[in-house]
């Protein structure tokens, strides 16, 4: 169910017409389109509220969502990286070591947590007591405030129950990726250069699953040009 | 009625989410809005598929439709100089007139048509048999070929009953208005240049009915931000 999800053409609305154009049928052709250079042949138009990325096809408008679509890549970069053998390449050390106190019961967590978020890249050192170090990131992260992230990330693990002793298994690898992109994304309300917005589509052709952030949400909606055409009146 | 349709806010879509966002409440402020400078102040983000302007305001996407908005702006000039005093402005003369052969009965309607096409800013003189020329246009027509419109303006005016010795009346007027204004109006599929696309706004600005063209189809439509954020699953 959930490739599928994956794989439904963007832009499925409730009660919005476009729901009628991009049936189920027209699914096999998306999915070989960005199998191929999908985004990178698209012609940009610009950026709206420094949030989309407004782009041409011949079939229409295409909006990208900057952050999710930015996530996306991310998510898989990262992911890639920790699936990876070879572990020189999966991160970088930080100039200035970032260090984190924790309450006690987080603490405990984040111990059990180390050599787990050691394989994704992160590498935490304990410092005494609760606090502890940040010494290497993501390389994505190089420029980025990393203590945060280390925060959400135990939080996130308190929730979802992991605790000392406990295997550091895939589902938790996924949240703490997902939580890894989503920091390192870039943000809604930023402004993108020309440049940067070609060197994001060309990443994003490069996914695996270019269509949906990893929370689920659509990175990119397809308006067909028909539907501009009804809503201006130029066809009945 | 007609009133009520044109201030209408643009881009009422059947079924389309939009509706419930642009109800009867927001009307005042929208023709407010376009009494001041509404079209001049957007953002200008580019060109889709060369037909559509695609804007940025505090609100949302507007998309405005160059061919649509261009053919109110002229219709409105045109009408504005057949109501002046001033008859010297209303005119060009064409370096190379052009001549334009009729049927019989075509040629009687033109015959018929003369004085009200020179108020209107056309000079067409009989030429022999049922030859006319053209002489001067509305200036916008100096760099056109302006025998099609007459052709046009010919069988509008057969189609709708006129003859010679009726009494050239407002509503021929306003059918050869429209006529003009659409022969003149930039095309869909036409680039149109930064410079182009901020004098078509300030003209657009300066309309009495900026939002619909003289047909009654919407010049410009707006989808609010938020629509964009529900379609990307951004909000709930």
């Amino acid at each position: 169910k959930k490739e599928k999800e994956i794989f439904l053409p963007a832009g499925k609305i409730d009660g919005h017409k476009i729901k009628e154009i991009q049936t189920k049928q027209e699914m096999p052709q998306q999915e070989m389109l960005w199998k191929k250079s999908f985004f990178k042949d698209l012609r940009v138009i610009g950026q709206l509220h420094n949030t989309y990325i407004l782009c041409e096809s011949g079939e229409g408008l295409i909006l990208i969502d900057q952050h999710a679509a930015h996530e996306r890549i991310l998510f898989e970069q990262i992911k890639n990286n920790y699936i990876s053998k070879n572990s020189k390449k999966r991160s970088q050390n930080l100039l200035l070591p970032e260090t984190v106190d924790f309450g006690y019961r987080e603490a405990g967590i984040l111990e059990g947590l180390i050599p787990g978020l050691e394989e994704l890249g992160m590498k935490v050192e304990p410092f005494g007591g609760n606090t502890f170090v940040i010494k290497s990131v993501p390389a994505i992260f190089a420029d980025r405030e990393t203590a945060p992230l280390l925060i959400e990330i135990v939080e996130k693990m308190a929730e979802i129950g992991f605790s000392p002793g406990i295997e550091f298994a895939a589902s938790a690898a996924d949240h703490c990726l997902i939580l890894m992109a989503c920091h390192g994304a870039i943000r809604a309300n930023q402004h993108l250069s020309d440049k940067e917005i070609t060197a994001l589509l060309d990443q994003l052709d490069q996914c695996d699953i270019p269509s949906s952030c990893p929370h689920g949400r659509p990175t990119w909606i397809k308006w067909p040009i028909k539907f501009f055409e009804k809503s201006f009146k130029r066809v009945v």
